[in-house]
């Protein structure tokens, strides 16, 4: 009999990850009945609430504040240990003392986005209405609808104008949304690693890891909070799958090539021989841990949605017109999940929206993945676009 | 409450599937206890057989045979109508008369591989010893032993020499393991679109397919016959990811871009929306009507292992070493699962080996699909260099 080894269906941090949903570990906005969220699909979300991280101080005068924008699979704890997790802030390459995003100098804001699971309202918080996990009644959302809650935060903190708006990926969706939705609220803006549009190939890779989770019996129609399972199974290949397309095909050969895993030898089994395939099923279990497979659902929805020229005649440049906001476009050579052409495009449309916009485009193989991690040129670019960015704003140098 | 369509189930065609395991709809070579296929793993693997269809007539001298070898989820019936979907052949573009394989000219012969599901023994087969499908009791198999068995089917031809070995992806794996395994009885052959040697990223996708087929309660440890389930669902999702890898990007764009399913606004569902989501769906429900997961599984583990260098101490070249094949290597531009870069290293070891070789690339952004396709420019290649090894082998043209 042949060996397998199938991924494993992890719960074991389960009981922290539910905790987080309503009561997080974090600050939290309420926005009540007289608030609702307007959203994208017609519907008013009502009561909501946004949790969210702050690094470092707000000024007296309210201009240094800057918002950092999560990934798909991200959250708000940019920059401290994971509550879930206990791993450390998924961005501490960028954000800290003496970084880029510069605690001592910024006010910095990461917000866990609408429809996300760790403690902003989304399909595993409580539907006032029943007293029980929203699951598929939870409205679709957008990323104008994250953005436009991500407004009212802003509102709530009293922040009239940001400093700038900072993420990659989903992350970075959220920050041309900002440009578009608010353009005289953002001085300036870092959108890493992403585009105007989702493509065909993304929407397409998104379709595969919603089936896998909806072809998980454990899944029950999204229903699994009454039955008291979770689809681990299935988020895990959608995992895998998407972490598939976060790397790079250099950067896979690199790390693993064909080595085998613990042995010389292929076993002739289905176990995992190659080093790539246990890296593939640490990475699918691990994650089954810390996020709500619904929320996976609309998170990825939501990017598929995402299309400003769409909203604007088809025309991307007049989403960007007039705009004063001065913007930093940071693309990977590596990244196919979205390549360089993609920022590209997006260049082209705020150079002919008469942008003040500068592009860098770093060689790297670490693929889409780079923005996350240790890579000099990049934390080096963003460094010296928000120092330029500061300086124009008349923001005193850190420590000052 | 949001509409949910996942994949289906459909069953529809499985009668006639499992028909076509032990008794198919082709030729049977048996061989028998005196005959065992000795396998890479180890294990002798007796009673087999092979499935097989050809076309065209065998000339007199037994000189004009070429042998197509089928890709992953590709069959016997390369140029005749499918039993199990009553579709027309996977290689009609190339396979017919007047075309580049020539069936006025040639003798051709396709063959179902060793572990396939459509007549030639694999875990889909009955077990001899227990009168059940093998299921995970069969052996692991390699290319290797692949094309072992297609060399036992020739010889049962009475075939000496091939006058060529042709095949994409895994097919020209097997092609090129044909020249490695017997130099002398190859006289020319048409490797398309593959390598030799599995990357890892291949072998990551080929992980999460495994793994989406694996979380399937219904695959049950591989013995899903003994309950009369199939995990159509993970096949599917299985199916998807590879379907992605099979296209490239510009060819997703151009064919499906962002465009809606019948109709002109997003629904705020998880409903398929984009044409992409119901294509891909389409292509996982149609597959598993027509194959066996246990299948799936041992072929994606074959084409992991393969690795020529690995088998002649590391140096591709030692193993092309004097070869008299005429060669022809074909990749297309927009092949992102076997990009250009394999089969220029292939076509480098073929030259250091002393090989008589030619290369094309073929410019095209239908993606590793290509090979598969009505690609003017690789149909005419492919014929060109078939009659010029024909003249070479001094066959007479066709009608002649």
């Amino acid at each position: 009999m042949v060996n397998v080894q199938p991924i494993k269906g992890v719960q074991g941090q389960a009981d922290e990850r539910l905790r987080e949903t309503d009561n997080p570990s974090s600050q939290v906005a309420l926005f009540g009945p007289d608030q609702p969220l307007r959203l994208d699909c017609g519907v008013d979300l009502t009561p909501f609430q946004i949790a969210y991280q702050t690094y470092g101080t707000l000024n007296a005068d309210r201009s240094n504040a800057i918002l950092v924008c999560h990934a798909l699979t991200g959250d708000q704890h940019a920059a401290n240990v994971h509550p879930v997790t206990g791993k450390s802030g998924w961005w501490e390459t960028l954000l800290g003392p003496g970084r880029a995003l510069d605690t001592d100098r910024y006010f910095i804001i990461c917000s866990n986005v609408i429809g996300g699971c760790m403690g902003s309202t989304g399909p595993s918080s409580t539907n006032p209405a029943t007293g029980k996990p929203w699951g598929l009644d939870f409205p679709i959302i957008t990323i104008p609808d994250m953005v436009r809650a991500q407004a009212m935060l802003i509102d709530r903190l009293g922040i009239d104008t940001l400093f700038s708006v900072v993420g990659g990926s989903m992350g970075g969706m959220q920050v041309l949304q900002w440009c578009v939705a608010y353009p005289k609220r953002v001085f300036s803006a870092l959108p890493i690693a992403c585009s105007t549009r989702h493509s065909a190939q993304n929407i397409a890779f998104h379709e595969l890891g919603r089936q896998a989770v909806m072809a998980d019996p454990d899944w029950r129609q999204g229903r699994y909070f009454d039955y008291g399972t979770h689809p681990h199974r299935g988020l895990g290949v959608a995992r895998m799958a998407a972490h598939i397309t976060y790397l790079s095909d250099a950067a896979l050969h690199r790390k693993f090539g064909r080595r085998m895993q613990d042995r010389d030898l292929p076993t002739f089994s289905f176990d995992a021989d190659f080093q790539v395939e246990s890296y593939l099923r640490h990475q699918g279990s691990s994650f089954v841990e810390r996020f709500d497979a619904n929320s996976y659902l609309y998170l990825t929805r939501a990017m598929d949605y995402f299309d400003i020229a769409a909203d604007h005649n088809g025309v991307l440049a007049q989403a960007f017109r007039g705009t004063g906001t001065r913007f930093c476009v940071v693309s990977f050579t590596s990244d196919w999940l979205f390549p360089t052409s993609e920022s590209r495009a997006t260049v082209h449309a705020l150079n002919a929206g008469g942008a003040r916009v500068s592009f860098a485009e770093i060689e790297t193989d670490r693929g889409h993945d780079a923005f996350l991690l240790d890579v000099p040129e990049f934390l080096e670019i963003a460094h010296a676009f928000l120092q330029s960015a500061a300086a124009a704003r008349g923001l005193p140098q850190a420590g000052n």
